[in-house]
């Protein structure tokens, strides 16, 4: 399969994940170089009405569907991928009102493993809101079904 | 605020998160000994529609929120908390028509920092589908805001 | 080859790791249940000559060393295992003038990847100063040679 | 006290922990923009003697090690910190007869917390044995002594 017609189709699955609809994600690139996605804020997103901070669980979602749409991009063919780990350390919160960014790599990969790195910001990603690695296992199915 | 009223604050407050309400995920109940959230099965969580298995992230979701919901229940004043960071590990793929259950437990608590430890399973916790743990800055605004 | 004699080859091999025969670290226990080591306090590790507390990184090498005799443990015949990641949580610091115990399990293997848990403490395990997680691939060159 | 001050302290504790000194992890530099060690190749530290692949604890406290300096090079006044979790991802083995290097930052402060990055690789930073994330708290007693 070509890469953009793959790239397509991984736009087209992440756009219809429920978490990543219900949350009014939009999938903005998908590439060999890596995917961005965006969390448009939203009323319906906010944790705390006081300050109007989106609950953090939105960044989580962003991040971890932007890494394993990632490691899809990566991929020569498609093929079931399976989250090993995620993790995510969190900088600071969102500020309200404005979109929230994330952009994924895949970094590496050996014969059975892909390496994820992901980082979620406003403007710059060397101002991060928080960062995500995580790992996939290829072509098996162990781990989660992503 | 008496316990049983923090408890019922924390579960009505999980129950509105929007990723949370979005996949139909349960507040089955909160404690001081933890919390249990059910995700019910369901078409629109699926991921793959040969296998009938749900999208892994909702998994990621589930953990998440129970895991915060867990350091609110500990906690003995209702207090902003922040999620430092994160890491699920996924040990294998949710089995199709069946429902997710999450119990998370705050099981250290320092000054400024609360750890967390979840699983999620189907029937017993120790035949895991993920484990996450987790840690939680108490009384700032550091991290992400949960 | 029998379990009793991979056992003990296993406990042979953990001593004599360089990072682990250089901080006096001993090999208590090595059984399908889990994997037992203990650190001697010894001046020598002070991290901090004021408080008399030992470095935490010796720690980390506890941690790190337990989790991959208990993963060689486990397996039913002798492979090569590579880690694929660790991740350490501290609760707090160690005494002074106290042993540290670490005890490791893998909960759960797969095809392909071996999950660990391991905790280090004074007395009780519930008590915890460090919790560890992490990941193995089995009979495979990917990641780190362990 | 100035910063080169402080830069050459951090580096003489560093290379007097008793893992570092143990594994004969040399500091290379200690500076604002991050902290570079150097693990050389030795016969001691290896795990296989039939690939010479050195024992991949030994990755492990090097980066453990760098990450913590590289806290330390970046508060502007030295003070207590302790590690808050570590987690370390592992691409692949170390070659044998070449020396591992590995450069840690502290890439974001927060009021209470630093979070670290760090990566170890023989000639290229994007071409990795191994990636650490980690946390530490500033000026307190949670967590393990650094």
């Amino acid at each position: 399969m070509p890469d953009a017609q793959r790239f397509a189709l991984v736009a087209t699955f992440a756009k219809n994940v429920p978490q990543n609809a219900a949350l009014g994600i939009r999938v903005v690139s998908v590439a060999a170089g890596g995917c961005l996605f965006e969390l448009p804020y939203a009323d319906f997103l906010v944790g705390n009405p006081d300050s109007g901070v989106i609950h953090g669980g939105a960044i989580t979602t962003l991040l971890d569907g932007v890494s394993g749409s990632a490691v899809f991009a990566a991929v020569e063919k498609l093929q079931p991928i399976a989250t090993l780990d995620l993790r995510i350390d969190y900088m600071r919160p969102a500020e309200p009102h404005r979109a929230v960014i994330a952009h994924a790599v895949c970094y590496h990969m050996s014969k059975n493993v892909a390496f994820t790195r992901a980082v979620a910001y406003h403007h710059r990603p060397d101002d991060p809101i928080a960062n995500a690695v995580g790992t996939f296992m290829l072509g098996t199915k162990s781990g989660r079904s992503t």
